[in-house]
Order: structure tokens, then C-alpha cells, then sequence
């Protein structure tokens, strides 16, 4: 199939700027955001094991972990069809269809104990890795538009953070590596939640506007079964005083994926 | 009794800066650290209320909350009995020990459910603020002198986390602040045993040697029965990139408590 046939109405090619990877977006729906970036980068489980990503919308997190290793596999599960036909024809694009399997699906039924028809049967404790980026806004009162897809991406309208951290664990080996990215205001409740199931936060990064300034998001990193105790590495400033970059938050996307 | 009546062999008198408050230390047991005077600044409950310090040592929490606030009033309890001494000395010197009660015993006879004779008898749901500066260390083991003052204030020997956590939660009204300072080592264990225990954290802020390093302690504020969702302040630096200290750690000082 040729690029061209790969797109759909509204479609673009966007370069990752590592190794060649690309990405099918549309901007109309939803674009990947420099959380998702972060996050993959932070993510320091083995490179070598399968993956998850849970929620993975254009599938960013898998592409740029992938890109990061020829070793890897993952599967990234995601509820809405488009978003998930979108991330499966940019593993096709990149010719890593056989290392990138991307499944709609609902993230609740990973751990449904009666599975049905068409639900998805991934199996208990087969991952080394799993990723999130979640939707981060409990509230869905007041939406003009539940089902939209920013609204999906962005409101616990399909999925909570609980499902989320349930998931996790249900496929991660004891000693795998669960990664998340997730709003200030919800770092006590999310550290509660992933201890209730096993997933022990183990290193910790706030990542803020520039310095001086509160956190914008946090990444957190949590090991299944893992001993308690946690390292809070020093935080990452976005911008500098005059609003260009930092290097730190530059050395994210140059070291890891080329540049900026 | 004169000033000299009140102290002992080894002790010495301190000015804490504050609206002429003065401590007694004695430097060869235990001598107030700056973790102390960060959670008295931190702690943002009502000035008006009943307090409790859970572990005071040498008093220094109370002392400064009062020096704050002439409404206040506060009980401290320390399990170290010379140390739980010159707290009440300190009290006598300042002339408040109307305001400031010490008593010496064991945080755990506070929730335990036989009271017995010399328990400490504290009514539930008495307080408005709990504060508590506790040992830091887990482990205990290789240590030379477990019954040592500075050990039993450095290390859990007497009392763990969820002890204090416990017993705050026991002593605290609904809608009352528990405030801690920890290490960040400790910190998903300290939000998810509040939260076990209906503390919700509420106020979160690091503090840093200096700009761009990893945090040396914490401090939370949490809210008994509050509601789920945390704020995390900037973090604070401690010391400027020439050794000096940071003009926002000199207001921790001269702010509440005078000059440095």
C-alpha cells in the first residue's frame, strides 16, 4: 500500500525525528501532546520486554518507545475506532505492524472476569511494560460532547484512573514496570490506587512551566510488587525565563528522538 | 523561678526570634533542626484552635505556633521523658504553660483501645491541627545505641508512621489539618497511609537543597475527611548556587519568626 492509501480525509504525516518513525495524526481529532513524549522517555523499563499502552489514542507512546529499541514489542489498546484504525496504519506505515498490534477495545475488559464476544483477551501477567497517558479531568458534568474524540482523550468519560492502575497490574509481571503521566491534583489519590493494586510508585518527576513554578503534570514510575520507597528525581523546567526551551526539556526530544 | 532554676546541666537557652520565644536545648541530646521551623511556617490551620505536636522533643513546633498566635493553644506529647522536661521548662519560661501542655507518653496509648494506667488520655476528635516532625529512619538495625535521645528521634524505634498517622487521625475533628514533614523516600507510604486513615492530602510542597536538585524532605498538609485533590507549591530551594541561603528560606524566618 503506498502512503497516500494509508491516509484518510483530514490525515497528515507527521516525522518523529528518531530513526524515521512516523505518525498518521488529524488534527481535527486528536494531536499527541508533549506529555506523551515525556513520558516515553521517562519510561526506564527493559527495552527488550512486551509492552502495553493503555488508552494509546494515535499510538505516540508505543511509535517512540519502539523507535527507541528493534527489540520490543507492545500492544496498545484503545476505545475508539478511528483513533485505533489511525495508530494500527501508523505501525503499517513505519513497517512494524508485526512488533506494534494495536487493539480497540475497552481497558475495563482486560480485567473483566467474565469475558465476552468481542471483548479483549490479553493474558494475565505477560507484560514487562505498560504505559499511560490517560484522560486527566474527573468531571464529565457540563460536556457539549461527551463523545468527541478530545473530550474522550481528555474526561474520564470511557475509563478512570482506577481501571487504569487495575489493568496494570493485571498485566504486568511481578517486577514490570508501570508508567503514567497524570495531573498534580491527583498524585495522592493515583499513588493510593497503585498501591491498593500492587503497583509501587518508585520513581517520581514533576515536570513545570520553568522554575519557581508549581508542577503541571508529574511522571511516575511503579514497579509490581516492588519494595516501598520512592525517588523523587529533581524536576523538569519546560521553559526558560525568556520562553524558549530549556535543554533538559530539549535533551528529551534530541536524545531520545532527534531534534526538536 | 529564676532562668537559671529552670535549666539543667548541659541545657542552654536559645531566642527563637519570634515575639521574644526562647527554647531550652541541650545540644549533647537533641537541638531543633530547620525540617521544624519549614512545618510551623507550612501549616496553614486555623491559628485559633486546639493543637496537638505529636513527638514535640525539645518543643520547638508549639513554641513557634504559639509565638505565632496568641489564641492558640497546644498539647505536645514526647515518649523521651528529659526531653518532654525541658519542653515544659521552655513552656514555664515563655510564661505559657496555660497554652502549652506537655505530657510524657506513647503516641500509640493515644488510639489504643484499653487505656491503662499512665496511658495518656487525649479526647477523640479534640483538635483542630496535629503537627509532627517524626523520625525519619525505617530501619534500626546496627544501631549501636537504640535507646539514644537523638536515635529514638532520628530512627522508628518507639513509633512508626502509621502510628502518628493513626493517632493524628484519632485526634483530629473532621475538616482539622495534620501537617508532616517527611522524607521524600517515604512519601507514596505516607499519602496512602493517610489516606487509610481519612487524612486526605491537601498541600504539598518540596524542599530542595538547591535549585535543580533532588528534594531533601517534604511537607503535606492533609485534611481529615477532606476531599480528594492535592496542590503542589513551587518547590523550595534552601541554599543559592554561592552557599548562601535563598532569600524565600530567610523568610521562613523573618516572616513568622523574625530574622535569621
Amino acid at each position: 500500500m503506498t502512503e497516500n492509501e494509508l491516509l484518510k480525509d483530514g490525515e497528515r504525516i507527521d516525522d518523529l525525528q528518531c530513526n524515521g518513525f512516523r505518525i498518521i495524526q488529524n488534527p481535527a481529532h486528536f494531536c499527541f501532546g508533549m506529555d506523551a513524549v515525556l513520558l516515553a522517555n521517562f519510561t526506564s523499563g527493559k527495552k527488550s520486554g512486551r509492552g502495553m499502552d493503555l488508552g494509546t489514542g494515535t499510538g505516540i507512546i508505543p511509535l517512540l518507545m519502539l523507535a527507541k529499541s528493534k527489540a520490543a514489542s507492545f500492544t496498545a489498546i484503545e476505545i475508539q475506532e478511528h483513533m485505533a484504525d489511525m495508530a494500527a496504519r501508523s505501525a503499517e506505515l513505519n513497517g512494524i505492524s508485526d512488533r506494534l498490534k494495536v487493539v480497540t477495545g475497552d481497558i475495563c475488559d482486560i480485567f473483566a472476569k467474565d469475558k465476552t464476544e468481542g471483548s479483549v483477551d490479553i493474558p494475565r501477567e505477560s507484560c514487562e511494560i505498560v504505559t499511560s497517558n490517560p484522560p486527566y479531568i474527573v468531571d464529565n458534568g457540563g460536556l457539549q460532547n461527551p463523545k468527541d474524540s478530545i473530550n474522550i482523550a481528555r474526561h474520564e468519560i470511557m475509563v478512570k484512573l482506577e481501571d487504569i492502575v487495575r489493568a496494570a497490574s493485571f498485566l504486568l509481571k511481578v517486577g514490570g514496570y508501570f508508567s503514567m503521566v497524570h495531573k498534580p491534583f491527583r498524585m495522592a489519590e493515583a499513588f493510593a490506587i497503585m498501591k491498593k493494586y500492587s503497583l509501587e510508585p518508585k520513581r517520581l518527576q514533576l515536570v513545570q512551566p520553568r522554575e519557581g513554578s508549581e508542577p503541571s503534570v508529574f511522571l511516575v514510575e511503579a514497579v509490581k510488587g516492588g519494595k516501598s520507597g520512592l525517588k523523587i528525581l529533581p524536576a523538569l523546567n519546560v521553559y526558560n525565563a525568556d520562553g524558549s526551551y530549556t535543554e533538559d526539556l530539549l535533551n528529551v526530544y534530541r536524545g531520545q528522538y532527534g531534534k526538536f
